[in-house]
């Protein structure tokens, strides 16, 4: 369990280093300090992304299952997990984002690149955790249902911090994305309908916990962190 | 055995997507055609590479195993791959390689590197065949030592060829090499001890086999084909 939490970050990190690169999001500073290209060197982001993605995948095919079904359950997270962070995931995502620059993005549209962009993986985080923890077929699709609502509320957050968010206390600038011309949930919304659709989401994410017990509440507090959280 | 030949490939393809890119190696062209940053853009190539090192793993963990022991020889052989890509095999012999840019490297050091850099996934693509066909204990040692030579091998005929090979029949440049002062075989060695060492590695390679019937003949061909490829 510990592994597959591991694996995830460094996907995460991989996909973090490789958006920052010139030659896609061109960004230098990332959490206040400076990206992993201008820190050291373009060649050693791209390897280290590499490695990263490569090292998640060691890890997931290092466990010493019990028995075929724990077996089964292993090879189902690995391939869950590479779908997400692939093609038909987190990189049709980039792919969707890089070229919408100039070609701003209808509600619909934007809320796909989404789900793929960043929705997949929290998507796929929360799933294969259900899996391994033996969650039964309701509690996985009770599940999806949360891990869809927070990955886009906290995308329509991130919108909304973009416009009115401290940029001390975020450790980034703010009015990035409307120099950029970027589509987002505030440019197409306005400030007060996004601020109302991020509510939305989270309360459907809230429901869809309300088929589990208290053992969820970690579950529940990630869900009001992101319509609360200042970065 | 196809999922783990194609994904094999598509791990070698994202690995030559990557190396061209012009944060590394800077290619234009890859078997006389453009590469994959000059066809499309830089972005695209990036993005192109991550997929198929991610589709490489989907596939590897698609199998449908059918019973315990099927099943972690799956999780072996996905590990075993993720290992021989990662930063211990592939990535660190291409980080070696671009550190290696103006500081020449000893024969032990050049070895190291291409052990690393295209030794390791030569080897995995042997060993994952060999425990997927149930080879036993002696028969997968006899096949490493196969693969470390015949790895070598290729590296230093590749070596040769970029000093007398025949630009029309390979499709790309020669003396590239020497022009861009890389530590070779033929610039340690000299043409003709280095032609002498593939024989011998060959040679090697070939006595690894003595301890297979003829069906081990495929692996005796690529070992022939190794030192008498003209590209």
């Amino acid at each position: 369990m510990v592994g597959v939490a591991c694996a995830l970050e460094m996907i995460h990190t991989y996909s973090l280093i490789h958006d920052d690169l010139p030659a896609m999001d061109n960004d230098d500073l990332r959490r206040g300090k400076p990206t992993c290209h201008i820190a050291f060197d373009e060649a050693t982001a791209i390897l280290t992304g590499d490695a990263l993605l490569t090292l998640a995948f060691e890890i997931l095919s290092s466990i010493e299952p019990n028995d075929i079904n724990d077996a089964l359950k292993w090879l189902r997270v690995i391939k869950i997990i590479a779908i997400a962070a692939g093609y038909k995931g987190m990189i049709k995502g980039q792919i969707k984002d890089i070229a919408s620059e100039g070609n701003p993005l209808g509600l619909e549209d934007l809320e796909q690149m989404h789900a793929l962009k960043t929705g997949a993986l929290i998507e796929a985080s929360i799933i294969t955790g259900a899996i391994l923890g033996n969650g039964n077929f309701e509690q996985i699709e009770q599940l999806k249902i949360y891990a869809k609502n927070i990955g886009l509320a906290f995308q329509v957050v991130d919108d909304i911090l973009n416009v009115e968010g401290d940029p001390v206390v975020m450790g980034k600038d703010v009015g990035t994305d409307q120099a950029r011309k970027k589509s987002t949930y505030p440019s197409i919304l306005g400030i007060e309908k996004s601020k109302e659709f991020a509510k939305n989401l989270v309360n459907n994410a809230l429901q869809a916990l309300d088929y589990f017990d208290n053992k969820a509440d970690p579950l529940r507090a990630i869900a009001h962190y992101i319509v609360d959280r200042k970065k």
